[in-house]
């Protein structure tokens, strides 16, 4: 196993004018280093996790995943993951919740906590609750060894991003999204995967550094977007299915850093409130579209377009078509287990640049901590 | 069974401005029919459920609940309950979501909807997409007899609110409630729930429509408070455990008809992220704090006092206490079961109040439709 040694540089900014911007165009090498050593060119090698994980893996029929802020965000992918393709029930619960009520652990339930840290306290707590109960084994996805997390966790999977400054957490969200991924893999083929559907995976995690790297392309563009949102004060982020944790993801990288109130909805929920709120004062975002989502959305929003409602579309080659009069931020056309991951980066991106023009301290974002280390 | 009459006045506003306050006054009433005939003085009354509701409660080894809007809000907090009084696992999703994607059924699956109106499309396809598979059985909660949601499902309880107008739901949210804690009870009762609990809930039941009445009380009082939203257009709800659900449905409310930027969080989240957000411009109600949780609500909000963040407590007269320097609305001590039907009430006459002033469309909030029967 290869290990990311961190260098004198990591913990400076180089050339970069925040933190942030340095973690956000650190990703396709950080990526590459997640990956090291657990996927050869057609598998996952998931003895590299550890001579305890093919034991935990084999007995797991369900999987509870605990976490908090940007880590439950990666957390809500994996279960559209797990569920999809493992096929076995995966339930998800922020960790302050969790934690304080009577829950329900089904048997053979893999507990799994994420957190950059490994020492967010509700997350910990957690943790240790169900421990005390018939859990069958736990797992932690984390960027620091040796942490509480760690410690308290039957197998560990580090999501090796290097330290991360910025508050706004980017490197350790897409790395947190492809360790998932892995461990998905490992559950799935157990449950049905095809071999060469492993092998189809596999093929595509080699891709994504690349991709990644492609999509960083696209800073100056969204840089160029960004300022539309210079004065507003609100944003509604709208996705679907998979790609709603994603929008969940980037509405808080934007209330963050940019202190805009930006609120995520499955885009289905729109005409069940929202849809009031939207008016000039309020762009819409909606991230990876398919088209029949654009067409559902874009009849909704043709009536509050008369109030100078915006949308704003991330989107691939292969969906973005004909939507040539919004404002679209184009990817590369990549395979759909990828999407969340690459599509994170323009959102990250947003953020910055609209931080950037307000003026905000990017890094240390008012009222917030790196870690949330108390209850 | 008795059944609610529904005359000629339920479909005019009478003394009232709008249909929305009528409907809110209308709660303690409706709230009797839902009761009635299902309740004797000591015990739930599950035969008036129908021949088929014993034998889909003795077969129900897990639930799915599947809505939209502020019927997933109900279906939330009765995740909350299920767990916690039957101890079965309780899944709820957006039905937008759930229809589209690869979810796990597992054996034994009580499959639940929630519909005011029996006709929203994405609901109706999650419950047809379903029966496909290897459902146990379904039931709908639903207010329109005959209803398409009412006819796919096996069994329906009625919520027998009377008809409701107003687009943003009121009573239907509460009636929907107390049916949710009845099926409860049912699933409870077969799980290890003894009967003197049993019989201290259905008394519990029986204080609820005096205890609405109570509530409304506080109109005038709420409609002071209400002044201070008037110029904002944004606020945070925050609620715990099975208060989350309660602020998630007060934050819509505001939302739907007062057009302010109103998101709920669940108060452990808050240093995860929107606690950058709060200012000035940002009031923060909380709904139904223990004081544990105002205690560290209140460490976290003493660095934001400084740049004139308000705190909106609704509590009742045991955690009220000495939080005597924020603005508080109380209500009379109850239940912790009955809280979350209960503490409703202010929040709603909240956003009422807070549109009126606004002088919004209340009755018709622009962009929304009552029944959302298109995709």
């Amino acid at each position: 196993v290869t290990k990311f040694e961190h260098g004198v540089d990591s913990a400076s900014k180089g050339e970069y004018r925040h933190y942030m911007l340095k973690e956000i165009y650190e990703q396709p090498e950080v990526v590459k280093h997640t990956l090291e050593g657990r996927i050869s060119q057609d598998k996952l090698l998931e003895q590299a996790f550890g001579p305890k994980a093919a034991e935990l893996f084999d007995q797991t029929k369900a999987v509870q995943i605990v976490a908090c802020g940007t880590s439950y965000h990666s957390g809500l992918v994996a279960k559209y993951w797990i569920e999809e393709l493992a096929g076995i029930p995966c339930n998800i619960e922020v960790a302050s919740e969790y934690r304080y009520r009577k829950t329900v652990l089904v048997d053979g339930t893999l507990f799994i906590t994420i957190s950059q840290s490994g020492e967010t306290a509700d997350t910990l707590a957690a943790l240790k609750e169900a421990k005390k109960r018939n859990l069958m084994g736990s797992l932690v996805v984390c960027n620091v060894p040796g942490s509480s997390l760690v410690r308290e966790s039957d197998l560990c999977i580090l999501t090796n991003a290097g330290p991360e400054i910025g508050v706004a957490s980017t490197k350790a969200f897409t790395t947190q999204l492809v360790s998932l991924l892995m461990i998905t893999i490992a559950l799935a083929r157990r449950n049905g995967l095809a071999e060469t559907a492993e092998t189809e995976l596999v093929r595509q995690l080699h891709k994504l550094p690349q991709l990644l790297a492609d999509s960083l392309e696209l800073d100056q563009a969204i840089q160029k977007v960004s300022e539309q949102f210079a004065d507003k004060h609100n944003a509604l982020f709208l996705g679907r299915g998979i790609m709603y944790p994603v929008a969940l993801e980037g509405a808080l990288k934007l209330k963050e850093i940019s202190y805009i109130h930006a609120e995520a909805y499955p885009a289905g929920e729109l005409k069940h409130g929202p849809l009031a709120l939207v008016d000039a004062d309020m762009p819409v975002v909606t991230v990876a579209p398919n088209n029949e989502l654009l067409d559902k959305l874009r009849s909704n929003l043709e009536e509050v377009r008369a109030r100078g409602g915006q949308l704003f579309v991330v989107a691939d080659d292969k969906t973005v078509g004909h939507y040539s009069d919004d404002h679209t931020i184009t990817l590369n056309e990549m395979h759909s287990i990828l999407e969340p991951i690459v599509f994170t980066i323009p959102l990250q991106l947003l953020s910055y640049h609209v931080a950037v023009l307000k003026g905000t301290d990017v890094d240390q974002p008012r009222n917030l901590a790196k870690s949330v280390t108390v209850e």
